[in-house]
C-alpha cells in the first residue's frame, strides 16, 4: 500500500503540492447509490478555510472543489471517487527567497534530505493545504456515519497559556490577535467527543481502535501528542480510580464512570470516545530567524507575507475528518 | 491484512491466547544470512518477566522459546520465522468463577460483544501474555538496527503520584510495595530515547514516522497517551520558543534545539527521538468489585489470586521492542 | 488497500468512469529525481489509440494528459504522481436505449447485480478506456526498468483462426476487416518477452513472480488465459524433457534451455520471461443479439455505433504496461 | 503485507521449510463461534498425501496437525487461528551430497541467489511439502462457503500425453507407473468448477474474481498456465460464438451458455466457475542429468531415493484449497 493510501475499506489516496496544479484525492470503497450532500462536503471545506482576515493566512483559496469519478447522476457509483481542488494562487517567484533555505521547524529539510528534489514553494507536499483532501473524504465519511447516529464534536480547549473548557471562536480570535501583535505564533490543544458509538469497532492486536485513531489523528500536520480516556492523568491514578464499573442501566449494560474513554481491549464499548490532541506552534514567524541554507551558510530568514498564528481553529475540520473516516473504515468491516 | 499483523518489510503475525496451547508469532521479511543471538532475545523476555516476588504476578513462566521454521544452521533463511512459547501453566477450572462475568475494565465485555465466544481464561487474547511475540520480533529488530548503531532506551519517569527524571528499579519496587500494600494497582509513565537514528525515515502523507510510532505503541496493553518532542507541553509554547533553529555544527546541519523530537513533517531529521507513554493502571484488584455478570446481573467480583500492581517495568521491553520494529520497518524501506 | 490499486512499492491507484469527467490515476512511490521523458508516455498512448479508421472504434480520443502533482520542474518529487485525461465526447442520450439492458457478455450485468447503481455510459467502469492508467503508469514504470536494461516486448500470435509466431500490423488489420465484413468480431492471442531481467525477482510464498504477474494480467479485460514458459504444453511433457539442465556458460551460470520461462520456485533465474495471453472476442457486435432488460424482459439488442473488432492490437501496451509495473514494483523490493 | 501472507479478510500466513522443525500457518480473520470439523480437516491431508506404495514419495508423514491458538471448546475464537505439523523424518545428512548441487528445474539456484543461505534438505521453502498449510486454512474455508452451498470440484483431464474428460485415480496410477517404469516423470493438467457461486463477487480494476485467483493458483508449485471459461480456446472464437446471451429462466436471470466461465467484468455472475490448470512434470528424475554446482563446476546429479512421478493426484487439495480461500475471502468483503 502506497504511503498516500489511508484506510482497509474506505481509503483515501491523496495527491498534491501546495503550489502544482491541483490538490485532491481518490477514494475507493465508499458504498454504492448513496446520495451525496455536496453542500455538506463544501461547509466543511469552508471551516477548513474560516478566518477572521485578521488573523489568518492572507491567500486566497477558493477551493472549487470538482468531483472527477465515481458518482453518476448524483449518486456513489461504488466506484473509485477522484476530486480536486486546483490552485489558482502559485506564482513560484514569490518562493525564490526560500528556495535554498532550510526554515526552522519546517519540513524543507528533510524533505530535501529523502528526496533530493523539492518542490519548495509554499511548502510543497508539507503544507497544511495537502489536508484539504482529507477534509472532503472526511465529510463524505461522516454523510455515511451519521446514517447510524454517531456524532462527533471537537472543542478548542487550550491556546498557548490559556486553557478552559473549551473555548468560542471569538475568544480564541481574541488571543490570537493579541499573539499576532507580537510577532509570533502559538500551539494549541483541542478535545473530541464521539457520541453513540456501537460496540465492537476495532480489532486486536494490530487494528485497535485507539491505535488507528491515533495514527489517523498523527498523519495531521503540528499533532505533538495524542491521549484517550484519561489519558496522561491516568499514569497519576490508582486502579480503585481508574476502574470503570459496569452496571445494568435499565437493561443495557454499561459502565458508570468512563475513565477508559469508550475503549477496552481495542475495542469501543459503546460509551463515549474522548480523545485530546495537542499542536505545536505554526514554524512560520514574523521574526528574524537564524538558519541555514543547502550548502549549510548561516543565514537569517526574514519575515514575509502574512500567515496564520495557530492550526485552531482550521484544523478542527481536518481532526473530524480524520475520525470520522476511521470510525467508517471500522464500521465498513463489521 | 490481517488484524494480527503489523508492518510493511518486517512484519509480525502474532497468535495466541493466555490460557491457550502456545502463545507466538511469525516475522516475514527479516533478512537472510543474519546470525541470530538467541541469548539476546532471551535476555529481553526475561526482562519481560523479571519481578520481585513480592510485587509481581505469580504465574510460572518458564517461557521457553521455540522456533520453528526460518533458521538453518543458526542463520536466518529470508523465510518466515516462526517461533511460540508454549504455556504451561493452563488449569481451566481456575477460572470458573469469573467464566461469566464482565471484569472492570477488563475487555471481557468487548470480546464477548465483538465474538461472541471469549476465551476468558486469564483473559485470552487480551492478555498481557499475548504481547510476548512483540518482545521477541522486537529482539531480533534491535539486532538488525544495532547495526546501523541506533540504539534504543526507555526509561521510568512516573508512578501514580511520583514523577522523576527517572526511577531505579529499587525506587520502583518500593512505590510498588506502598500500593500493594493497599490492595490497590497504579498507573505509571514512561520516556524513551531513541539515538543514531539516520535522516529520512517516514514517508507522509500516512507512513509518517510518527503515526506509524504511535500506532505501535498504541497497540500496547494499558497505553492511554502518547506524545513525542515538546509533546503536550507544546501546546502553551509560542513558536519562537518552539522552533528549533538550524546550525551548521561543524559542517553537520543539526539544530539547535530538539523541541521537535527528531521528526520534521513525518521524517526524521536526525536528532535524538524522545517520545513519552502513559499507561493506565491495572485493572485487576484485591478488593471487591461491583460489576454485572454476562445476563446482566449485579454482583460482586472478589479479588483472587496475585496480579502484577504496574504494567512498569515488565512493559519496557514491550515498548522498545514495537520501537525497534517501527524504525527496522522504515530502516528496510529506505 | 483499496480494490482499485495496484503494487506494493510502485502502486497505482485508478479512478474514472468511460463517459464520466475524467479517467486517470495516482502513482505512488515512485522514485524522486526522476526527469520523465513525456513524449514517451503520449507515444504509448497513440500506442493504445492507434487504428486504421476502417477497423476500430469511431470514438474520437484527444486524450490530452494532465499531471495534477508530483512532478516539478519536469522532475518526480517521490510524491504522488497524479494524472488523468479528461472525457471530451460524453453525451449521455447517445446511451438511452441501452440504459436498461443488459449486453450480451458485457459486465452491466454483473455491476448492477453488485453495486445497483451503473454508469451505462459506454460501459461506465468496466470500459476498455478506464485501462488508460494502466498504460500512463506502465510508460512510467518502462522508463526505469530501461536504467536496468530490462525490455519489454510483445507480439500477435493469434487472431481468431489464424495463427503465426507473430503477425505484422498490416496483416492483422487484413483478418479484421475480413471480421469487420461480417459484422463480427474475434478473440486473439498474444506473447511477450522480457529480457534481461535481473536474478532475484520474486518472493515466495504469495508474490511469486508469476503469480503477481499473472494477477496484473487478468486486471485487464478480456483475457482468458495466461500461461508462461511452456504452460499448458508442459502438461504433455515428459521431465526428462521439460527439466532446463544448468551449464557453465563461460563463467556465468545459465540454462541450456529455457523451458521454465525465466522463473523457477517464484525467483527470476535470468533466462527470458516469455508467456502467452488469450484474450475473447469483443461481445459488442454489429449484429441484432438476443438479451433480457433489467425487468427480466427478453428483448433485441440492435447494433449501433462502431466498435472494435478485436481487443488487438491496442491491448499490446495495456499489456506491457501492466508487465512493466510488476517487474519494477519487484525491482524497488530488491 | 509479507510475502507468506495470502488473503485480505480471510488471510493466511504460511511457515516452514521442507526438513525444519515444523510447517505451519497462522489464518487470521476466520469468523468467531465457527465449529470446526476436524475430521474433514484430515481428510484434506490424507488426501494431499494419498498414494500408492508403488508410485509415490516414500517419505513417511504422520501429519499430526496441532491448533495452538484461536480455537476454544471446539469453537473459532475470532483471534487467530495457528497450526502446525511437526516434521517428523529430518536427516540432514541424506542431503549432503546435493547440498551445494543445483538441481535442474529446481528452486536451488534461485533461493541461493536472492537469499545467499539456503535450506537445501528436501528442497526447503520451496517444496511441495509447504503447501501443506494452504490445505489446512482451505479445508477450514471450505467448512464456511458450505453454508453458502458452494461446491468446489476438481477432475484431472491430462496426464502428459493422455486427455480426457476426468480420468480415475485408477487410470491415472495406471499411467503413472508407466512413466515410473521409464524413470521418467510428466505434466499434468486439471479441470475445477464451481456451482453456486453468489453474484457479484469480486472487485474491479485490481480484485477482479479472475485475478484473485489467478494470483492463488499460481502461488502453487509447478503451475504453468490457467485460463477460465473458453480460456485460450476464447482466441479463436468469433464473437457471435463466444457472447453468451442473457435469457429470463423462470423469473431469474442467466446466460444461455457460459462461455464466459462465471465471471463478467471481474464479477461473478451466477454461472458456473470452470477453470484449467497445467501442471510442469516434476523435475525430480530417476535419471542421471547434467547439472552445475555452487562453484559453477559441470557435474552429473545421479538419481537417489524414491520421489513422485507427478503433481497429481496429490495437487487437487491444494487447488481446491486456494479456490475456497479466494472465494471465502471476497464473501467475508461481501
Amino acid at each position: 500500500m502506497g504511503a498516500n493510501t489511508f484506510g482497509h475499506n474506505f481509503t483515501l489516496t491523496t495527491f498534491g503540492e501546495s503550489h502544482g496544479m491541483a490538490i485532491g484525492g481518490v477514494i475507493d470503497g465508499c458504498p454504492s447509490g448513496l446520495s451525496l450532500d455536496f453542500e455538506a462536503i463544501n461547509e466543511e471545506l469552508r471551516r477548513r478555510k474560516t478566518s477572521s482576515d485578521a488573523i489568518m493566512s492572507q491567500r486566497k483559496e477558493n477551493d472549487e472543489l470538482i468531483f472527477m469519478s465515481g458518482i453518476f447522476e448524483g449518486k456513489t457509483l461504488g466506484t473509485p471517487i477522484a476530486f480536486m481542488v486546483v490552485n489558482e494562487d502559485h506564482r513560484s517567484s514569490d518562493y525564490d527567497d526560500i528556495k535554498n533555505i532550510f526554515r526552522p521547524s519546517h519540513a524543507d529539510f528533510t524533505y530535501c534530505n529523502k528526496y533530493f528534489v523539492h518542490d519548495y514553494r509554499g511548502g510543497g507536499r508539507s503544507s497544511a493545504r495537502t489536508m484539504l483532501p482529507f477534509v472532503v473524504a472526511g465529510a463524505i465519511a461522516k454523510q455515511i456515519i451519521k446514517k447510524y447516529n454517531i456524532k462527533i464534536q471537537s472543542f478548542i480547549t487550550q491556546v498557548g497559556e490559556y486553557k478552559k473548557n473549551y473555548f468560542s471562536l471569538d475568544e480564541v480570535n481574541e488571543i490570537l490577535q493579541k499573539i499576532k501583535n507580537d510577532n509570533d505564533t502559538v500551539g494549541a490543544a483541542i478535545r473530541v467527543e464521539i457520541n453513540n458509538v456501537p460496540i465492537g469497532l476495532g480489532e486486536p492486536h494490530f487494528r485497535k481502535f485507539q491505535a488507528v485513531l491515533a495514527h489517523a489523528i498523527f498523519s495531521i500536520n503540528a499533532v505533538k501528542g495524542f491521549e484517550y480516556g484519561e489519558g496522561f492523568n491516568a499514569a497519576s491514578m490508582r486502579g480503585s480510580q481508574c476502574n470503570d464499573l459496569f452496571i445494568n442501566d435499565d437493561g443495557k449494560i454499561r459502565t458508570k464512570t468512563n475513565h477508559s474513554g469508550g475503549v477496552l481491549g481495542g475495542i469501543t464499548n459503546g460509551e463515549q470516545i474522548y480523545f485530546n490532541v495537542a499542536f505545536k506552534p505554526i514554524p512560520t514567524l514574523m521574526q528574524k530567524q537564524q538558519t541555514v541554507d543547502k550548502d549549510g551558510n548561516e543565514i537569517f530568514l526574514n519575515p514575509k507575507g502574512r500567515h496564520d498564528v495557530c492550526v485552531i481553529p482550521r484544523v478542527l475540520p481536518v481532526v473530524e475528518a480524520m475520525t470520522a473516516m476511521v470510525l467508517l473504515d471500522f464500521l465498513l468491516e463489521k
